[in-house]
């Protein structure tokens, strides 16, 4: 840039590229301005972009009153807490309704969708769940039963859960019950399998399934246990936020927010009357499990962006949700509604013996984290992590400095020691993303395609923007609908 | 620098700033070259130093064999390994020598020093560890005990020990035994009391004592019972560099280092039939000291250098001590002396209350991490330190770069995520450092002077040139004696 404005015959190009190839070809320095056009070049979009853009003279325009409900939103998001208060060592005591009079559900990541569209990984996991409740004899009985659809297939989304890839969670299977003291609201999810073959990237082999039963018969009690000596929970956002200094973004990376956690709980449980054997086998788990936290960190999210959710007119985003086939993002002033679009495939790098080819489509509730201001938004504190899923230091610091220009506002709880301890993006504007051309990044594990070879690499990946077009749309017709003074606010 | 090179009126300056001055005066550009003369200007050292320089057309050349011996020191360094292996309940059966026959000894931080010439805050600490002992009835008959010369004083590095701060260790104190298993050397440390009023900062009221005692009798015990549950130890080095990855230096910050011990130690604790309370309060006191891994990182530090310490002919810092009077190095191939001079005081953030005035010159053991290549060396792994030490995350990347300059070569298994994760410098070379004029920096907690107040800040200090011109000299003086061939080597 100095060069050029030390030099008459320079050239600012704001077009598109093929605008000054015969000038460079020429000699003359140029510089191209990293620039698009509002809507991304769409007029439609664009008009109703201006529509819902605020307006400081006006604060009954249409935008100011979007601005303002995204202030309430985000205020909300920042005011949240998330506390691990429970472990409840069964689903359908959580979710009676779910199972009731002997109906079978299973839950999944994502938006809905039907057995026959899903994605191989997400159907071997389903048939797994089948297996470990005992509704099926074998593998092939099980698919049966569900493509004749003899088994409810529920969002986790729907009932304040989440869980990472295929996300499923059947009636025996231990939750952790995290809680917004704040709010009042709670939120769930699974625990972790540790890593190999898992039942989340489609696994069902007898390993698998015997895993998900010492899990449920050792590890959920022995944290239950502990949590009965620590009146006051585990702060889920507190270790979040010591993360953040120490390497996690706490989506793909957990490694310091996991032994965190092991010190949070580690003194209770072996103070308990619990069986010293197991005690030690849970404890040594979760040491031995770098991600262990990613369950409790995506609950927490959870917990933080359902608080968020609800505020009429609000464009922030607070849920972002893959089921291997579309993306899917819930926006705080649309209610439930999805907005989904095909699912890209992360890039990143690949374990020995494996390529992009082998990579299903992006998987899993885990972006819960992005809405929360972690992941993708939060990877400048992250370098670690760029030894997993590729790129450099600079380049991690460069996506959460890009990821502000989506955002309401800064995190001042989550501070970002590369840039200099700033908070990290909050509160993912529908509006912005659409106006910047700016997908959200999202950080993420990649399964392979086919269900049970399990997690081949790790990556980044970037929310479609047809979502948000979506979303904006719908904002506009909520607007011009009429909500808002007649219906209260 | 660019707007130099357009410029033909620009000066490049190579002297002392005041060459410069009226240029500048003028309205011309300068840079001023970061250069100082090799030996600081001191003719005599200069021509030490070119002496002992190596020459690689003459491998018999002095400086040759110094390189030479370097490189094997320093491959010992790398191959060096740490592992925690047993906790001794008492000190006197460790070195029974010490108090043979009544004889009364207590050990401090840094080379010998004198009663008389003690800081307060050591003599402090002295007085407590007489009271611990019950070897006086109250402070006074400590003291008078202690000025008549009735205990034999000994620095910890003469016993294979570290301690941080005062770093007294008194018969009835548990030590951390921390074995190399590659060279077959053991080093110890005492254990951390926390923070507050402790006895390493000359503190000696009867809750300092009774915390002693509570460490001996829970903390020591709980440690050392769950290391009869671990047959191959805890592996101090592998957690030093996966720490490092998680913005721990391990000197003055260890965040994650004790997070990581805890998980190593908590799952082996819990399934002991350790008594569950005080399981519980160990591990509890763990997880609420975030500087507990510190003994643990000096003791492993230790234990690399001291398989380092002892190749004949080589400059290899392998001991940095402080006795809050003197900094004192040790060099590998230059025995057991010290090289000693009067320390400065750090500089960095104080408590609410306190001020520059009030600090301590620089105390403790602790800089034995910054010869293994932790703390100051790599400060750049540590973003999350500069808020306790002041300064910019690009100056703590900024001193690891400069210590580069100063040491022999990088340790690919300390790799800092914010270098593109380049190896930390490795191996203080005495020549480098009076070659460059850069001393080492290292990272301290800051002492009041007065005894007892305790930790009133943590900061930055740099090692004094003083040791290395006289290890250099040294160097020199064995060289001319004509070490070597026909002593072997």
């Amino acid at each position: 840039m100095s060069d050029l404005l030390h030099d008459p015959l320079g050239v600012v190009n704001v077009g598109p590229d093929l605008f000054v190839a015969s000038v460079e070809r020429a000699g003359a320095p140029v510089v191209s301005l990293d620039w698009r056009p509002a809507g991304d070049g769409d007029p439609g979009l664009a008009w109703t972009l201006a529509a819902l853009t605020g307006d400081a003279t006006d604060p009954e325009a249409a935008g100011s009153r979007v601005d303002a409900a995204n202030e309430l939103a985000v205020e909300r998001m920042l005011a949240a807490r998330a506390v691990l208060v429970d472990v409840a060592p069964r689903a359908d005591a959580v979710w009676p309704e779910l199972w009731a009079g002997g109906k079978r559900t299973l839950t999944h990541a994502g938006a809905p969708i039907a057995w026959a569209r899903m994605c191989d990984p997400m159907k071997g996991t389903l048939v797994g769940a089948m297996l470990y409740e005992g509704w099926a004899k074998d593998a092939d009985e099980a698919q049966a039963r569900l493509a004749r659809g003899e088994v409810a297939l529920v969002p986790n989304h729907d009932l304040g859960a989440v869980g990472p890839m295929s996300g499923t969670i059947s009636p025996s299977m231990p939750l952790f019950v995290v809680r917004n003291p704040v709010h009042g609201n709670t939120a769930y999810s699974n625990f972790s399998e540790g890593i190999g073959r898992v039942l989340r990237f489609g696994a069902y082999g007898g390993d698998v399934i015997e895993r998900l039963k010492w899990l449920a018969g050792t590890i959920a009690p022995a944290i239950k246990t502990a949590l009965a000596g620590l009146p006051d929970g585990v702060d889920l956002k507190a270790i979040q936020s010591q993360a953040l200094l120490m390497g996690d973004e706490v989506h793909s990376r957990n490694a310091a927010a996991t032994a965190l956690f092991h010190m949070a709980i580690g003194g209770a449980l072996a103070g308990s009357p619990f069986d010293r054997a197991r005690a030690r086998a849970a404890l040594d788990f979760i040491a031995a499990t770098s991600q262990f936290f990613l369950n409790l960190s995506m609950a927490a999210s959870k917990a933080i962006m359902d608080a968020t959710h609800g505020v009429e007119r609000s464009s922030i985003v607070t849920a972002i949700a893959r089921n291997g086939v579309t993306t899917a993002i819930r926006v705080c002033g649309l209610g439930r509604r999805w907005f989904e679009a095909p699912s890209d495939t992360p890039v990143g790098l690949y374990f020995p013996g494996f390529r992009q080819e082998d990579a299903n489509a992006d998987l899993g509730d885990s972006a819960i984290c992005e809405t929360a201001g972690y992941g993708g938004q939060s990877l400048a504190a992250s370098p670690a992590l760029v030894q997993l899923v590729g790129g450099s230091v600079a380049e991690a610091i460069a996506y959460s400095r890009e990821m502000v220009h989506v955002t309401w506002t800064r995190n001042p709880v989550l501070s970002l020691p590369n840039l200099e301890f700033a908070g990290a993006p909050a509160g993912i504007d529908v509006r912005k993303v659409v106006d910047t051309g700016i997908r959200p990044v999202l950080t993420t594990g990649i399964a392979h395609k086919q269900a049970g070879v399990g997690q081949i690499g790790a990556g980044i990946v970037r929310a479609p923007m047809a979502c948000f077009t979506q979303a904006l749309a719908a904002l506009a017709t909520e607007q011009a609908a009429g909500c808002g003074p007649k219906t209260g606010d």
